[in-house]
């Protein structure tokens, strides 16, 4: 399943920006470790989306520029710091801020990036107190995604994680920004009380959708499309929603379990032992709970686009939402 | 030198509301790691400048409450990621967040204390044009904190360090936000340009002098009003402005230059060593030269406060500039 090549044009005029907005300050290094990561690409979905549901409500995508750079930046500052805390040496095929320069210049080269992306957001050709709503809900989302990733570290200490902690987990550290972007796109816009509700429930339903997709992909994905080989979340022993449900199901001692924990975490396990694991967790359903699940959230999301009137960026903020649950296995 | 009573009690009201500000979010870890700072006290400069300037100015202290409580709430977010970078591991009497907790954690409630510091900040109660006024100050401002941040570090790995840059370093990482503290103050007072101006700059100038006076502070302290051993910053080795000064006068091979090397940095040094060393930095001239600077920005300071009517307030701020660099010795 591939993204309409609108989508990849406005990515790309995305990226333009994003460099002119970064090339700032007067100190060299500390420059170069902040654009480090935005430099090396990604989809853009944020200023994407953003520039979509700002379109959709009321034609006014071009406006969101300076939003969603401010967006894209506060992600990759997220990004920034998440790798130091995780120690995750590469990103995006490159070493890491914090392996290319030192942990120091990394924490700052974060900080730098959320008070750059405040200052972009003041850009925004909006009536003063919109901009205050704009500013009031990216601050709230960035604490969201900070408490999403306390709870994340926090999980990995512990030996049992519930289905539905782990999902509010998610929630926090990935969907609220794209809850944040379609609710900034519909400010912007001039949307109603209600579109700028709706917008936003769409985007975080479909946001979580997004990342639980993810799970399967990595543990059944193609590593031909997914860039990583299958069964990969299974070898690094990722504690995913499928594994959390897994968990679950296999409580007491039993066979299945065992043969689920011997090859989880496990780098060295053979494709055998990892093709055995995921026959477990076909067995106990827990393959097809997430599959289902992300459904469920691309159904709800999908249902909150009775709110725009028909337009062609409607569409395609709906194919987005497919797309978050249907990219190639 | 003491400040004024008043001083004391709008720093009071500030302490309170601070606490109120930050009893948030539904994670009691992150929430817990947030106030640990917070809570431990401060003479609450910034938000107390803030408060005094909008006073002098428009007779708006009280407005100051949300924007002042930001910039505390920054302040904190910045030492709680200086105190990872640095490995210091104790503030104000107690461990730092990272000891008590872990780095990853420090990172977050550092992170997580910024964003809350802008959705404070929304609660300010100007029109939305001026808050977008100060949402770009505190932006920029937080920028040049993070590349004095960025200097700092790199110096410590350099050999030597020129006054001027020693002195950019000082202004970032510290003087720019009292200038914030001070602008905003115009600003939420309904100022003229040029008292936003005026006012920005001498805070800043002023804050340049309080840093460099700390220097003088840290070499020849009374130990019962510092809390801080005399000669203390001469045993840890501390780059100051004095040191600085110093070594840009003992370039060449000295005895001069052998007595102060002997005792700096050296955790051991006799209180006979480091008399010495202080000796030389007499003979060097660079206490004399630290005094006389921060005199200087003090003096210059004082004079933009022209721009204010008479007042009580306007006296206050006099005062605190000259507590600035007249903190006993």
């Amino acid at each position: 399943m591939e993204l309409p090549k609108r989508m990849a044009d406005m990515a790309k005029d995305v990226d333009g920006r994003l460099m002119h907005y970064l090339d700032y300050g007067k100190y060299p290094k500390l420059r170069k470790a902040m654009i480090h990561y935005p430099e090396a690409g990604g989809k853009r979905m944020r200023p994407v989306l953003a520039m979509l549901v700002a379109e959709a409500v009321g034609k006014r995508g071009k406006e969101t520029m300076p939003f969603g750079c401010a967006l894209e930046i506060i992600h990759n500052f997220t990004l920034v710091h998440d790798d130091v805390m995780d120690k995750d040496e590469m990103r995006r095929g490159r070493p890491a801020v914090h392996v290319l320069y030192d942990e120091p210049t990394a924490i700052i080269a974060g900080d730098a990036l959320f008070a750059r992306a405040y200052e972009i957001l003041c850009d925004t050709d909006v009536p003063g107190e919109d901009l205050r709503r704009l500013v009031r809900t990216v601050s709230q989302t960035v604490y969201l995604i900070a408490e999403g990733q306390q709870m994340d570290i926090d999980f990995e200490a512990r030996h049992t994680v519930g289905v539905e902690e782990y999902v509010l987990m998610v929630e926090e550290k990935t969907a609220v920004l794209f809850a944040c972007a379609a609710e900034g796109g519909a400010i912007i816009a001039g949307g109603t009380d209600q579109q700028v509700r709706d917008m936003k429930e769409c985007a975080r339903l479909w946001g979580i959708g997004f990342q639980i997709w993810d799970d399967v992909l990595g543990i059944l994905g193609d590593e031909r499309k997914t860039g990583k080989p299958v069964g990969n979340d299974i070898r690094n022993g990722k504690r995913t929603l499928i594994i959390v449900h897994a968990m679950e199901q296999l409580k007491r001692p039993c066979s299945d379990r065992d043969t689920l924990l011997k090859a989880l975490g496990n780098e060295h396990a053979s494709a055998e032992e990892v093709s055995e694991a995921i026959a477990v967790l076909e067995r106990t359903g827990s393959i097809d709970f997430v599959t289902k699940q992300a459904q469920d959230y691309a159904r709800k999301a999908k249902e909150l686009l009775q709110c725009l009137p028909p337009s062609e960026e409607k569409n395609m903020i709906s194919t987005l939402i497919d797309y978050a649950v249907g990219r190639d296995r």
